[in-house]
Order: C-alpha cells, then structure tokens, then sequence
C-alpha cells in the first residue's frame, strides 16, 4: 500500500461512482454537512429505526399494551435479533442471541469459560489477555479471577505482521500449561488492529486453552467466522451500537458454541433464561441452548432500534453482504491512511493501525506523541469544523495519544475520508504553527 | 370494608367525579373501550414517552451522533431518572440509580450483601426469603447461595393482620442465629399482599440481619420509605415499566443504603461503574457512591421513555404526589372488591388479596379454587371483550390460580373498577353455565 499513488479528490470521486454500496448510505438520516467518523463508537441513524421505534411506541406499547409480549411478537424479538446477527458473525440460527450489555454479556460468558475449564483441566487457572484490552474487558476478568482464584495474565504484543499472523508473545504465553482461557477483542479499540482469529483459535485449542472473543469493534464491518472449521471459537460478545447501528446503549449479543452451550450454566439467573419462564417454578432450570445467557426482561424500545439496525445492514445482501462491506472499509481506511500521511507524519504523528489490509479493522488511529501537536486539540478542532471523530488518552508513559477516525462501509464515503485528511493536516498546521508561536513567545520571555 | 355497602355505578361515577387526579389519565394513550387492569404487569404509556422518545431518536441520536453523550446529557441520565424516583421510595438525591434489569439489579445487591455479610458476621450464612417471592428473586437469590456457600431458608408465611402486622413464621425465622440476610418483595405479585418493611427493618437490624427489598410492585403505587427513621432497609431494587409506566423492559433501579454503599463491591464490574470510566484506567477502582452499582452502557432510547414514566408520575405531586396516588388507589381496589366480591364468591372463587387496607398493595386478586370455573378461560373471555388483566396458574397442587386485576391510580377509574366487576361476573356466569351444560351432556352419555 506504501507504494500506491497517494488519492486525489478525482480518485475519490472515481471510487464513490464505482461503488455500488453507495446507494445504502440514503437508508441513514446523517446530519447534513457533517463528516462523521465515528461510526465505531455510535453507529449513525438508519431511518427505519424511527420509524420501527414509533412503531413500536404507538402501536405496540400504546395499543397494544401487555398483549404485544404475544401480539406483536415481543417475548421473540430479542432471539429474532440474534438470528439476524448470527450470520454476520458466522453462527447459525439460535446459536447466538441478543441481551443487557456488553460487559454484562462478557461477564456470563467468562464465568462460564471459566467454570468450563475447571471441568476439562482444573489445574489451568490463568486467564491470558492482552494490556491494551478495552478496559470493560480487564475488569470483568480481574473481577471473575478473584472471584475464582484464577490468575489473569496479561502480555503486550509487539504487533504481529502478515508473515507473522501471531504475536510472538502469545504464542509463548499460550504454551504455558497453566493457561486455561484466552480472552481478546478481535479489533482492538485504540489501535484498530486485527487479530487472526482462527489462528489463535486453532493453537489456543491445540494448546488445550478455551477462547472467548469480544467482537465489539468487528461486527458489522469486517467478517467473522466464529466457526470456521477447524477453528471454531468457543465464546463470543459483541456490541450493538457500534457497526451494527442499533442506537445509544442498543443491547448487546452473546454467543456460545453449540458444542458445549449446555455444558455450563452462566451466573446471571434470570427468569427469562429459565426453561419455562412462564411457568413460574419454584427451581431455577436453565433454558436449553443461547437462551440461557439471557436473564431479565429485555429493553424491547432499544431492541428494535438494533433490530432496525441489522436489518439495515441487510440491505447489502445483493452485493456480497459482509465481503462487499470489507471490501469498502478496506478502501475507505486506504484512502484515509494515503492521503493523510504526509501531512501527519511532517507533525510528528504516528500509523498506529496497520498498513496490511488483513490485520485492519474499520478504523484509523493517528498517534501523536511527543513532537506532535495537542491531540485533544487537534480533535476538538476536527469536531468544530463538522468531521467527527474521537481522542483517546494515552493509557501509560511513553505512549501516544490517538486521534480515531472510524469507518462505516454503509454510509462513509471515499470523497468524506478525503476530505477528513484534508482537514487534519489543515488543523495539525494550524495547531503546530499555535506551538511554535507559544514556543516563540516563551523564548523571548526568557530573553527580555 | 365487608360492612360498606356495595358500590353502584352512580357511586362509582361519583367517585371519579370528585377524584382530584381524574385529569391525570389525559397524560396517557390509551387505547379507546378497553379497561386495562394490568399496569402492574406493564404501565400504559405516557404521551410524553412518546415524544421524548421520538426527539431522543430524531435530534439525539440522528442529528447529535456521539456528541450527545454530552450534549444531550446522555452521561448523567441514567442518575437524573434515579433522582426523580428517589422521592418516591424515601431516598435521597444521589442515591438510587437506573441500570439493567430488575434481576441483575437484585444480582449484584443480594451479592453485595452477601459479602457485607460476610464482613459483619461471618457465622450468619443462611439467606430467609419467603416461598412465593417472584420466581427470578428466588433463581437469583439461589444462584448466589450456592457461589457463596450459603444456604436459602424459605418460609411460607400465613399472611398476617393489621393485629399482627409480621406473620408468625417470620417473626420466628428471623431469630434463628445462622441468618444473614432478608430478601422480600413488598408486594407479593401473586396476592398484592404488602409487608410492614418499617416493621421488618426494626425487626431484622435488632436480630443482626440484613434486608433486601424488591419494590417492584410498589414503587409508584404505594408510598415506601426506605430510609425511615429507625428502621431504614439496606439494599432495594425496583422495577421501571409496571407503575412507573416506563415501557416494556424498562431498566431497572437500584438503591443502596448510603451508610454502606461504599463498604462493598457489586459483582459486575462494567465500565459504567468506574470512578473514572473514560480515564481508560488498567485498573478497575468502583466509583463512589451508587454509580458503582451501573455496568455497561445504558440504552439510552428505553431509558428516556423511563425519564417520561417517572415525569408523569411527577403530575400527581400538586395533590399530594404519592399520598395522594395511594389514597386513589386503595379507592380503586376496594371498590373493585366490593363490585366484585358476591358473584364471585358465589362461583367459587375466594380473595387472596387482603381485605385491609394496610396490607393491601395497588392488585386485586381472586382465586379460583376446584369449585370455581377455569380461571385461565374465564381471563380470555375478559380480555376478548376489552377488560385486561391476567392469570398467573397455580405455583402448586392445592393453591388456587389467580385473576389478577391491577390499579394504576394515574389513569384507572372507578367506572373502571365497576364495569371490570360486571364483566368478570358474567363471565363467571357464563363459564359455569358451560361447565354444567358439559357436566350435564357428560351425564347423560354415561346413561345412553
């Protein structure tokens, strides 16, 4: 990619007339005006979540009442949902289903990890995960290690390469023999780099590890095989609000594989997990297959927002789905990356994503360290001007703070990433020349 | 009240002519000829919830994107909702937050006070609840025995009198010395029996116990004062879409007794719940106060028509807010039992609700016995001609199924109250009659 011609606003017209997902961007309602890139935090509005909410509003509360649970299909919707995500991520029909949140789902999912790798290897009591990890993702394992006695393991990739799918540190750190679960998020937030997830796959089970994945930051945007044969994963999660556009807060989903779905119980008991939660028992029975992963009654107004969501994600069935989408994140955060490098590396910022298109997820990270000008700044300025994307603070000492720029193949263009870049090297300018002029005055301060 | 004398329509009608909160159920739309008794399973909708939900999609989220976490105030919703409920249940500001679900809600408090248990008098490790708690409290609250070691006591209580305000059977539980911990629901869901909490504090702080309370049939029907002098609760959830009308699956609340809610952790430890959650932190550090009882991000959409359920609510205050709200309701359901209380006793039925007002929540409810006609037909044939409530079949051999009318004092009317009376008399009528036209073709063919 180093070597392509750097894009022009022609190219990136070019491209916008050859893609034939273009037309999908008319199912959103986006400001007019604004160039927003951060899909991967909160996905834009699809139109049919207005009009499936007030629907849902009018009809199916006001009208409808307690009947809806049966009438409009309520005490189904959250499954519904599930099935309609479970292709994206390569799970079948009523493998994967829709509930709480996030970190609540990760929370079910590691208990039963967990309690799944005390039946199969007792003595394996480390769970191993990466230190860039979201943090939701750290406290809920740290919160289950104590709870379990186990130990939680924490490594710091150096980035692998194409030639090297698998970070050497956790293919050393997967050998240990007391490595009992890997837990890692397919795309990482901060850097937007990819883990090979069959691979990991494969030499976690060939290492006798179980793995769980979060995919908040995948679904939707780039493909997942959850099972891929002979590399089929063990647990996952995932995020509504990012890709899969299901609204502020949408629920999240939870899948397990099949295979071992009714071998443990999760934590979170709750009536609409039961076998038979209408029957009111006495004994908690846990529902046959995913349905046990849900617990209380489900948010049915932010249910079909997401469900609105995923449909609207549908709508690239004809051209290929997911591997159509792929391809045009690919080429959106190309085209992102080439025309706004030489601008952000003469400010002194740093590609933290990577260049090879198979360890990318759908986002752009700028890192600005020390010779780079304010990144928060830099950010604030974007937003100022209409092109939204968002800061994230260094975590530690020595490392950068990024500038994130997410891209949604449903609705962000190629002329929008160009004219993102435009803008960034526009306001690292404008904040390098305020440093120098701060730095110019200091001096003569010190002079006078 | 057996010595009133029944209520007729011109009664009735009178009632409603004077009730000072009539212009109340103007806030609502509801659907025209229907009687809808079920608010306690889920509220009618507010109109406001319509509103406010439509401008949360349409301005928030579609035209605002990410910025409204700050510009719509999205961050601090889910703690300004939890305000607007303190009041309502003796709490204070800054106390009481939204999040999840009911269960998880209850989840992460009996886990909480499980471990301030623990701390307090580790030799107490038996839980006391009572039989016919709702069935996700007893899922939970199992659950959690069985990951701490404890065991759960169930008692069945013969409901008590205004004489004897705590049944015997609790009285004689709570003084065993290996009980920790009281989990009760308020308002029992099958019989709309209310507990004296004020009484059942006192009692259970003087025995060195602990106490839980579900409020989810209470918090918006019935006054609750969790922090009575001298006899304040611990630990208490709530439910958002039964009186609160706050839409099907509503988050939940969640209150903590600020001299301990910092004491203990919760188990589910979400990002939400950080100090500092967008610090990014390694480390997880709970934040102070009840916002470490939140996990993950909060659906925003179903969480803004809880905002405009709790709002409404807020209309009753000019009269007197929730005195005023109890006094319309225990109107309402004593006239519902004395319109109802001969046609049904003379089919067979018998109240399982109490007759005093004291130990009566905002449900009335009618048993049907062996002699009575089948409860589960006689509930479809109301429903079918637009009088709703519902029908909870027997948890066991020899308890009768119930009839369960619910009485949302914001909206339901006393005409209501009379006309439901009729209806289910003749339907009682008409489904004994059909029970002897069978028996009688039953006998006959044993003859021919």
């Amino acid at each position: 990619m180093a070597h392509l011609p750097p894009p022009t606003l022609e190219s990136c017209r070019a491209l916008d007339a050859a893609d034939p997902l273009a037309p999908l961007r008319a199912q959103f309602r986006l400001p007019p005006d604004l160039i927003y890139l951060d899909g991967n935090s909160l996905g834009a509005m699809p139109q049919a979540a207005a009009s499936q909410v007030q629907r849902a509003l009018e009809q199916e509360w006001g009208q409808g009442l307690i009947r809806s649970w049966n009438d409009a299909g309520w005490i189904h919707r959250a499954q519904a949902v599930g099935d309609a995500i479970a292709p994206l991520v390569g799970a079948g029909a009523g493998e994967l289903t829709v509930a709480d949140s996030t970190s609540i789902n990760l929370h079910k999912v590691l208990w039963a990890a967990m309690a799944l790798g005390q039946q199969r290897a007792p003595q394996r009591q480390v769970l191993l995960t990466e230190r860039d990890n979201f943090p939701t993702d750290r406290y809920i394992a740290q919160g289950l290690c104590d709870q379990f006695g186990w130990t939680i393991r924490e490594v710091a990739p150096i980035p692998a390469s194409a030639e090297r799918p698998v970070p050497q540190e956790l293919l050393d750190a997967l050998a240990a023999p007391d490595v009992g679960l890997l837990l890692l998020t397919h795309v990482n937030y901060r850097t937007g780099a990819m883990h090979d997830m069959a691979a990991l796959n494969r030499l976690a089970h060939a290492a006798g590890v179980i793995t769980v994945w979060d995919l908040a930051h995948s679904t939707g945007a780039v493909p997942v095989n959850l099972k891929e044969p002979g590399a089929e994963a063990d647990f996952a999660v995932g995020c509504g609000y990012k890709f899969l556009n299901g609204g502020p807060g949408a629920p999240a989903f939870v899948w397990v594989h099949p295979g071992h779905v009714n071998a443990v119980e999760q934590p979170l008991r709750g009536w609409f997990g039961h076998a038979a939660p209408f029957e009111f028992d006495a004994g908690y029975r846990p529902a046959a297959g995913i349905a046990r992963y849900t617990c209380g009654t489900p948010p049915i107004l932010s249910l079909t927002a997401l469900q609105a969501g995923v449909q609207t994600l549908g709508a690239a069935s004809p051209w290929g789905g997911m591997a159509a989408l792929r391809a045009k994140s690919l080429s959106l955060t190309r085209t992102f990356i080439a025309a706004s490098a030489a601008t952000a590396r003469a400010h002194g910022l740093q590609l933290v994503t990577p260049m090879e298109d198979s360890r990318r997820g759908s986002q752009v990270s700028w890192g600005c360290g020390p010779q780079a000008p304010d990144g928060y700044t830099v950010m604030r300025a974007l937003i100022a001007r209409g092109v939204v994307g968002d800061f994230r603070a260094s975590p530690r000492p020595g490392e950068p703070d990024i500038l994130r720029f997410g891209f949604a193949p449903l609705y962000n263009t190629h002329v929008e990433a160009w004219d993102a870049a435009q803008a960034l090297g526009e306001e690292l300018q404008r904040a390098s020349s305020a440093r120098a002029a701060g730095a110019a005055l200091v001096a003569r301060s010190a002079v006078t």
